[in-house]
């Protein structure tokens, strides 16, 4: 008389030959489902000849669940288990993506709103605004300086300023906006620090080699360090490099293919002279494939021992 | 004996017929070329019977100046006036047009991190913010209560939530966003106080009619209040759709003339029906034309009576 023994999320079900339910434990709640190994054991002492249904067998004791009175129970477990699945699936790469892509629109608009202050301050102080390329330290400069103490700085008199004599309203109106900026530039430092913390926990050795911001755009750009990791480090080297890839593929001749994607950003590559592009870009994603498999399955730290074979290989220090 | 007396820059100057000069006064700076007038009646005290030179006259009095020592003379004081005019020019229409620019510009900006954060956030809590639709309340509210009160007050158990139990450090970077988008909030609020601040002492019929925003918009299009003066009622009421005005010049048999531009999102052709845009569009710009125009040269303020006019034509409040 075979017995089949076997668990879903409603509970763990024994049935006899003729495929009619015979015994069985129901799961409270997701926990038990989880522990449904040790349900099963309980089951197996009771029914010590119970066997897992092979797939025609399986076919039909499941016909029992087509019953309507299960259904609402698989809905609402299921619903239940999709949602830990969510909140479970939430991991580092998860926030290292979003912390580069806020630090990317942070940029946007610190440069946008930069300029706008620019204008508008130039019409109280236009030769400050023309003596200070940078626009963070611009910000910095006029929201710690008055404008008396900057034209002095400058040699110019106050007189033979161009700068409007705007009321004490209308300055401290544009120096808010200033001050918004400052603090929006401090959110960015901030999160380059916290991008690297998380980075130091997830993926040592590959930020080690790539830097902080390439690893993350990478990551980024890639969805997750899993997808990283399966990819060729061909790949990798031109991962950001789409559009011209695709217009190498439709037309080889006219396009060359591309060199580098996102890592053309890297100090290995700026640096190095133009000839050397290919080769350098080739070298770094060799051993950011080599680096990300190691974080992935995490190994040991190798990150420092990387990067020190390009640096000697190119002679170029970053 | 006829003489002549004239003034530039550099001073005031008699010439006798033969265009020879006999006497004369040097400005010292700007400000005494600024009162010539005083100095011209010190001359003529001293010649009863100077004149003002006609055109020829003045031409051959001219080429004394034509000599290279006046040259650096005319250059250094010319540069010195144009800085004054530069710094004279600068009113409150122009701190009208910058400050709703950056109100635009901190829209977008704040649009786009709001979105940023969002997504963020949702990592956490997905529940609130699916349930908080507007972006400025989703950040006012995430930034005063914590997930647990949320939660709480949307009857949601924390077990049963998608969103991820992230460490203190996380949710901290979160929320970091968070504080600075509300305080770009903030700021935005009070540029709009100062907005109706400066259009008041510039333009308080044009802004009564128009209100606050639309009249900013007006005038930084125009790109200021003269400009404004000096167009008929009917381009003010296009401005803004210049697009569609010259697509409707191109081809008239296919494309209407635009009924109105930037004054579309005003509150009298939004809460009109569809087939009194174009009357409420007129009318409005009639009225906003008369208010730019008392505001201008300084008239007294009527705006109320206008803006009555209005809501009791369209009965419309706004």
């Amino acid at each position: 008389m075979p017995k089949f023994l076997f668990s879903n999320i409603i509970g763990s079900f024994v049935f006899d030959e003729s495929y009619k339910p015979v015994d069985g434990l129901l799961f409270k709640d997701i926990e038990q489902y989880k522990n449904k190994k040790e349900y099963e054991e309980k089951l197996k002492q009771k029914h010590k000849d119970a066997t897992t249904p092979a797939e025609k067998e399986l076919y039909n004791a499941l016909l029992l669940f087509k019953n309507k009175k299960y259904f609402s129970q698989f809905h609402n477990k299921n619903i239940e288990l999709t949602k830990i699945f969510i909140r479970e699936s939430v991991n580092n790469d998860l926030l290292i993506i979003q912390t580069i892509n806020s630090i990317d629109e942070i940029n946007k608009n610190t440069n946008l709103l930069a300029k706008r202050l620019r204008e508008w301050y130039s019409l109280y102080n236009p030769e400050v605004s023309n003596k200070v390329a940078d626009h963070e330290n611009f910000v910095s400069v006029i929201t710690r300086k008055s404008k008396k103490q900057l034209l002095e700085e400058l040699n110019i008199d106050e007189n033979d300023s161009m700068g409007a004599d705007l009321k004490d309203k209308d300055v401290s109106a544009i120096l808010l906006l200033a001050t918004q900026l400052n603090n929006l530039y401090k959110l960015k430092k901030h999160y380059e620090d916290y991008l690297k913390q998380l980075e130091k926990e997830t993926c040592p050795n590959f930020m080690e080699v790539a830097g902080a911001t390439i690893a993350a755009k990478l990551i980024s750009h890639a969805g997750s360090l899993r997808r990283l990791v399966e990819m060729p480090s061909s790949t990798i080297q031109i991962l950001g490099a789409e559009k011209a890839l695709f217009r190498h593929m439709r037309n080889k001749k006219r396009n060359l293919p591309p060199k580098h994607g996102i890592i053309h950003e890297h100090q290995l590559i700026q640096k190095s002279r133009e000839e050397m592009h290919g080769k350098a870009a080739r070298a770094l994603a060799d051993k950011l494939s080599i680096a990300v498999k190691i974080d992935y399955f995490k190994g040991k730290f190798i990150g420092d021992k990387l990067k020190k074979g390009l640096v000697e290989k190119f002679k170029i220090q970053y």
